[in-house]
């Protein structure tokens, strides 16, 4: 199976509103919720891909359960979570139903007791045993030490079993040291791991820091990536219009799904491409539309950067 | 025991955030919960002032529970809240740090079916077979009928049960026209169920309606009263500064204790306008400063209007 770790899982919950504006009341019109945090988006591409899926992370109180509650019904997913004493956030989106422009507000997380971090640490060492490949996701809780991918990537690294590692600031730093695979950060991101907004040297250098494969997603602009077998620059057919919400996490199951079929790098971007906006295309955020995706596989390019 | 109604009950989520500032992301540094909905905050009060107070209502979901398992740590409160299948409704506040200015988004709430209406009319009229008073607070939500508060209206009066109304709109117009022994609009429900913006003028107009006394809040101006036994206005002595979420219901809770009481009118709104203002002193939305209270109750003018 494929692992996914997500530290800081979420109830993602989205409101639609007919405008959001500051300091009024507002009538919510819709109300959607789904687990959420970058692995479970991950997981629940992954599973539509067909792929066995574990999940992991910390989750608790009731929105713990909810989240729960609702991913006993993806079929594909198990799911191996770690129970808490605090509760898993929450997540908004609020979505102005005029515009389609969102407005996000994003709870902190629970605080990680020593005991949870020890516990979630054993797990994450048995459930190695049986992954395909392992992907580190998202930001870290509170009480989760800051080198704590670091930690992860080695242990993965240890037990033979590839590693991707998604995520931002200092974790993403000290994880890139711990040499995984795979790091897939956005421009944002490697401009900040980096110091340089030049996606080209940015990816050079985010080698350089330790990562083998460097995978950036630059927005409409496709996937840049740099690996020991060559360099690719992936774009998709059009500029899409509609909701990014999630399209990153699609990049990532992509990416994932073509290093445990093992597919030649190309296909792996493609792939990557396609999921992303097929994302972008869908109704509902971080859904991935199949049609549009399966279309999209015959039009993405992909060059030797 | 006095008998609280809240047919939309919610969880009362309050996040802390810098500034809102639409089509942007927010970390959310604060996150506090608690039973909602204008029947749960009377009720807190009324518990405070040392009355024995049952809550009945619906709730249901993963918002319900958690809705519940606060108010079982809430002393002097009893839970009569019928189940529904439907997911209790949250209610955010989102307050700016900078300045204390808050925006609210109020979901809709569950969808009532007729099963759960009729299980709850059932309910309603065996708790007040041991009510002293009953209010019937807040919006209907989905699925109840638009006439539903003037059959419960209705019900008290056959059992000789007093019966205080706190709503909006259609339920409060067809509410007022079934006879309730109180009503406490504020301004904008007062102007919209009698078309007049003059206090006075619609006071007079809501009790030719059918409502035996009206008390109607007038924000900082205090209350404004219209009874069988006399008229009277009743104003704090300074103008509060703070957050006047669950002043209302403040005062709602004065006007019932001073109700089962036998208190002179004069009295009841003395009560009800130092709990009102004792709520927006306080630090924490809806809860009121006890030390305050007691000092303002010194302190309310009551004069004939």
């Amino acid at each position: 199976m494929i692992l996914t770790v997500t530290p800081n899982t979420a109830l993602d919950i989205t409101y639609r509103v007919r405008s959001l504006r500051p300091h009024t009341a507002h009538r919510v019109t819709e109300v959607t919720e789904r687990p959420g945090g970058k692995g479970l988006n991950v997981a629940r591409v992954l599973a539509a891909l067909g792929h066995e899926v574990t999940v992991t992370g910390f989750t608790g109180g009731v929105t713990g359960r909810a989240l729960r509650d609702q991913l006993a019904d993806t079929p594909g997913v198990v799911d191996a979570l770690i129970p808490v004493a605090g509760a898993t956030r929450r997540t908004i989106a609020v979505v102005d139903t005029t515009t389609g422009d969102s407005t996000q507000l994003n709870e902190p997380g629970p605080e990680i007791t020593p005991g949870e971090w020890a516990a979630f640490q054993e797990a994450y060492g048995v459930l190695l045993r049986s992954a395909s490949a392992v992907a580190l996701c998202g930001s870290l809780p509170p009480g989760v030490p800051v080198g704590a991918y670091a930690g992860l990537i080695k242990a993965a690294r240890s037990a033979g079993v590839p590693v991707l590692l998604d995520t931002s600031g200092e974790p993403l730093r000290r994880g890139v040291a711990a040499r995984p695979d795979l790091v897939k950060p956005n421009a944002d991101e490697l401009a900040e791991l980096t110091g340089s907004h030049d996606p080209s040297r940015a990816t050079q250098d985010a080698r350089r820091r330790g990562a083998r494969a460097i995978v950036a997603s630059l927005g409409p602009q496709g996937l840049l990536a740099l690996t020991p077998e060559g360099r690719w620059h992936a774009t998709p057919p059009d500029r899409e219009h509609g909701n990014p919400t999630g399209a990153g996490d699609s990049a990532v199951a992509g990416l994932l799904s073509g290093l445990v079929e093992q597919l030649p790098w190309p296909e792996r971007l493609t792939r990557a491409v396609a999921l992303s906006a097929a994302t972008v295309q869908a109704p509902a955020a971080g859904e991935f539309d199949r049609a549009a995706y399966e279309k999209l596989l015959a039009r993405v390019s992909v060059t030797a950067a």
